[in-house]
């Protein structure tokens, strides 16, 4: 069955089991505690022990190259981790809902989260399959990586699976076969026994419950790989989406949220935090909030993380703000955008970014504080 | 004296000169002509001696590892090519101007080209003196590779110079010591007889009449480096401005623009054409073009030009697109907006991206058509 989970979760959907926390929980820590940890399911939750457990590695003619129980990937391949966040790419689709009905699941704010993960490099893994199979050298020409859950639909047999392009692997050191969470036994919720962490890359692609690596020339064939996880203009509509004129959501763009506020009347002054993060490990250079709508702005201060290198800067930023309360009856619109190291920012308005599936909603986030 | 000048080019500056081609003029073909090709100079032009070249690099220590000829550089090292846009931080700026002025020279949407560099590898190049100056394995430990020009001011003697952190040079296998530019002789404007080409960075870094690389724990010292080329929020003043507070532009942001557009009022058709570029390799996925000021959207054709690797994709997007003339009355305000491989978009006014050196000028790009 499904595993037990913590009431402060926000469900969004049952089966498939999806939840995210409140804001508020989220800029607690760097590090969003594994039970706050946003759920996004596609299937139930599968029951893996152990004993039973092999992950199998497909080279590109179909042959399985090597069957890895969880011991070995433990202690065959050396142990690395990465502080990555990992988005659902419907995150904030409820604002896109407001403009015009999209299609999927709610989310508010909160199905993004940020953990430490530690597990063997999928590189490494790859490597020493090709070698054990016989096929050294393919590596290069395979196109693609296809990662298969062992997450079952009850009806039709068919497992969730998803895809990177091979250059992702060759660009981002640290994609990990993860099977620690914040220094914990990965929870069943986030894939136990081993799980994809693919850093500055879209949720759906860090496919969780891990049974197969298929290298393979193309993407993988799976309806969320080919027929969801795109994006398209505002024009598009469900009788002129055609899925392959879009690529498949792999990197992320820039976002930011306001998670809290708390408005001080004696002081004067209302206190703001939230989180910014982008995509492809760009960092963030600044974050922008506003009081005023969008009039005014100042900068925010951005919580210190310990050291990461530029251009593998693959975790959040958490920030925080004082502004000024406004004069008597001016009302008081919250508004943030984040800067990546790029310089790349955010759209301004949902309208303009409106997709039919109600995916990669980065539009400034707004927040309208009633007056007491 | 200074290089005769193709006289299509419009002179933003004479000392030191800055010129532009108009719009029309660079989507007639993928690559500028160098001809064509936007001239932003710091100084005067310097005459350089193909005899007397010499490329000089420089270790941490501040001993000169190699000095290089420019016949040793093209037969010593082996000869890449790189289709790679380079783009002015001020691109743009004009528009900028408009909403509150800011410093800084006029540049309409010209200040950008593309071409097809030749050149030896910037990491060859490193690798080689380190192993000729006996400096081996400290290339790891050189956080930034600092360019310095021939170019001088009369004045101070000082030339020109910027930085780029190592991480780019590890992450872009194409940094080139460029002396070819689209099969021909590097021209006197571009740095005859060497620069630097970064592809996905900012012009500024491409440094010209390269006389000097030199490795470093830290940024180039240089105004153009730590006093330039940053950019911050609007509220931000010359008053309150502190640039060690932003990161030096290196990687840019997704930007598009209108560079021709033609009514046929027989057919009822307005044609427009445009680039769109992305900075770090990014591709363009889509360009969204709109002919009532951002209202509603359609998407343009993108033209083909050859195959790019997926996050090496260095050089533009031209596009075009066939609107229909509105309904008698309405006035026609064309705009564009281009989507990278990031997901990434353009903001959609200058007005949010406002910054006092009116840089990194990427909003939506706007023409009113006049009626006839
Ligand atoms: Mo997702
Ligand atoms: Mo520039």
């Amino acid at each position: 069955g499904e595993p037990v989970r913590d009431p402060r979760l926000i469900v969004q959907g049952e089966t498939p089991f999806n939840a995210e926390p409140e804001g508020g929980l989220l800029v607690r820590s760097q590090f969003t505690p594994n039970e706050l940890f946003y759920v996004r399911n596609h299937m139930p939750v599968p029951v893996i022990t152990e004993g039973e457990y092999r992950l199998e590695v497909v080279g590109l003619d179909g042959d399985c190259l090597a069957s890895l129980s969880l011991d070995e990937l433990k202690t065959q391949f050396k142990r690395y981790t990465v502080a990555a966040t990992v988005q659902c790419a419907g995150n904030r689709r409820n604002e896109l809902n407001e403009v015009k009905k999209v299609r999927g699941g709610s989310w508010e704010l909160g199905a993004i989260s940020n953990a430490e993960w530690a597990g063997a490099r999928l590189s490494d893994v790859i490597e020493y399959a090709l070698e054990k199979g016989r096929g050294g050298g393919t590596q290069r020409k395979a196109g693609h990586v296809c990662f298969e859950g062992l997450d079952k639909d009850a009806g039709s047999g068919s497992v969730y699976a998803a895809s990177i392009p091979m250059d992702v692997v060759e660009r981002v050191p640290d994609v990990l076969l993860a099977y620690e969470m914040n220094g914990e036994v990965l929870p069943r919720d986030h894939g136990y026994p081993v799980r994809a962490i693919v850093p500055g890359v879209v949720g759906a692609r860090c496919v969780k419950w891990l049974g197969k690596v298929v290298l393979s020339e193309d993407e993988s064939t799976s309806h969320w790989q080919r027929q969801d996880y795109r994006s398209f203009s505002p024009d598009t509509d469900w009788d002129t989406v055609d899925f392959s004129k879009a690529p498949s959501i792999q990197e992320m763009p820039v976002v930011s949220a306001i998670c809290a506020h708390d408005v001080d009347e004696a002081k004067g002054i209302i206190s703001v935090s939230g989180y910014a993060w982008s995509g492809d490990g760009k960092g963030i250079i600044r974050v922008d909030v506003s009081g005023d709508g969008g009039q005014t702005w100042q900068g925010a201060v951005l919580r210190e993380k310990g050291e990461r290198k530029r251009n593998q800067n693959y975790d959040w930023t958490l920030w925080d703000a004082e502004l000024e309360i406004p004069k008597e009856g001016e009302q008081v619109v919250l508004v943030c955008k984040a800067i990546d190291s790029s310089y790349n920012t955010q759209p301004e308005r949902v309208e303009s970014i409106w997709n039919l599936r109600g995916l990669l909603n980065n539009a400034w986030h707004r927040v309208e504080v009633k007056a007491e």
